[in-house]
């Protein structure tokens, strides 16, 4: 694919061969997105016909893990779990040894933890990893891919890795990307429902959701700002409520709920948020900005 | 202020007298604004003292609300709520005939439309507002201002109006600002709770909130192009899962349950999320797009 002597420089290197162990739909965007910027890439799954497209544009489909670990530095893998990815990488261990894997696999940051020991173990070097976005997103070079462990191995295969989105280093504790993961995910989770509560309340009016997104989503950037003004609060312990306080909200929300019940949306969310506020409150932040509602956070509500 | 002859054109007409009625924090930040911008303010509360800052900025302080409704052809309100606005602005009736009162107090849709009629039943041009941004942002020109009931009637005092911020207008049903209001700030709650527990979560293994934050808001922006995606699916009512199904969601929900409980986080949001999408998955939508938990919030979980 590239038309410079490969003798002329680093940056002209053929790209790095890399196997990719697991094609769900995840998988087979991870795959694509190396065969687009031109990596020789190895493929395996469990059911062999997911590679199918894949060997069309020019993927080699290895018969068994060990196989597919063995043609390339590289492995990076996305399965269902870890306990699938011990499963199917066991058999494949001496081939592991002197190689680098790079799980995308979805998991707590203790299982990223016990990964990194097993690699380890088998003399792999190991970086753990999280993939934020979609497969539609994977390839377009705008999307996060989060990494923790040794930024060594990460620079060792930059190149690769840039083919899938761009590489965010966190840490050296390897659990970190598995921890940002959830923590992002419960983000995107609150914020596609609570704008899905907003889509179902101004829809009961006859309000289009796509009229109401694009001012939902410009208010989320004035959101943004809040939350940069209220990280600093985070880290200090100390939340002046000079723009708006907790007791402000909760008196607000009250509107909420009151416009959710009379046109037949579920309130379980807007009274939970209520409820939290009032937990914050009862902890003394009733005057402080909702940066405060962090210390409800940290005390479960079944706690005294 | 204005150095051009005021004959000169219409554009250099010399800014309008506008009224605030309330000068709680957002009270005087409106009419800071107005100040600002060269507008003769005159200002009214109930405690005089807050009028304070503003006199000494050039405002004129009335003794009633009916000489400060008389002083000028708009009264902007921004009060504790509709029965206050009720309260102070009864007794000045006689002067609201032939004037505009835009409401910026926070309300139901339903209080809107009753202040609407309240209005033309006294002879005032009444135009229903809320604010998208806390006091801070008045006046920076950038935030929202959201406006329903007559379009004639925010074009009469765009100028003014443009001075607290960008007007947004949302149609002719007097309620619309309302609802938008407490639709978005719902949206609002829940985003910063979502952070706030992410805040929390990676917290506990010492990340900072200045560190998580920024790539919470680099996240956001791409789940803002979820959000694109899934309006036109609500709109349609048909929810392709070809991302990434609520059955996924359901099963990776549980790595964020998992890491919470054992750092001691409040899961009480991410529980009533999955369950959430639990209810979307009964409905038939566990191979659908995120967006069909819009289907179980239209359906309050108390109904059988």
């Amino acid at each position: 694919m590239n038309a410079a002597p490969q003798t002329a420089a680093v940056q002209t290197a053929a790209p790095q061969a890399v196997t990719v162990i697991g094609l769900g739909s995840m998988g087979s965007a991870l795959a694509a997105a190396l065969l687009e910027r031109g990596h020789p890439t190895t493929v395996w799954n469990r059911s062999p016909d997911k590679a199918r497209p894949l060997v069309d544009r020019g993927a080699r489909l290895a018969a068994t893990p060990e196989e597919a670990v063995a043609a390339s530095p590289l492995t990076i893998a996305c399965v269902l779990d870890y306990d699938a990815l011990r499963t199917i990488l066991d058999p494949a261990g001496p081939a592991l040894a002197g190689r680098t894997l790079v799980n995308l696999t979805s998991g707590s940051p203790e299982q990223a933890h016990a990964a990194l020991a097993w690699a380890g173990a088998l003399g792999a070097d190991y970086l753990d990893g999280a993939i934020m976005t979609t497969p539609p997103g994977v390839g377009t070079g705008q999307m996060m891919f989060l990494y923790s462990g040794s930024l060594a191995t990460l620079d060792a295969h930059r190149p690769a890795l840039e083919a899938l989105g761009e590489p965010v280093y966190l840490g050296t504790d390897p659990g970190l990307a598995s921890l940002y993961d959830s923590a992002l995910l419960g983000l995107m989770w609150s914020t596609l429902t609570g704008w899905l509560h907003g889509a179902a309340l101004t829809g009961a009016d006859g309000v289009k959701a796509t009229d109401f997104t694009p001012l939902a989503i410009r208010w989320l950037s004035a959101v943004t700002g809040f939350m940069t003004t209220y990280a600093s609060q985070v880290d200090a312990g100390h939340y002046p409520g000079d723009d708006a306080t907790v007791d402000v909200q909760i008196a607000t929300i009250d509107h909420l709920l009151h416009a959710a019940a009379g046109r037949g949306v579920d309130n379980a969310l807007p009274e939970l948020l209520k409820s939290t506020m009032e937990r914050a409150k009862a902890l003394g932040h009733g005057s402080d900005s909702y940066a405060s509602v962090i210390e409800a956070l940290r005390k479960p509500a079944g706690d005294a």
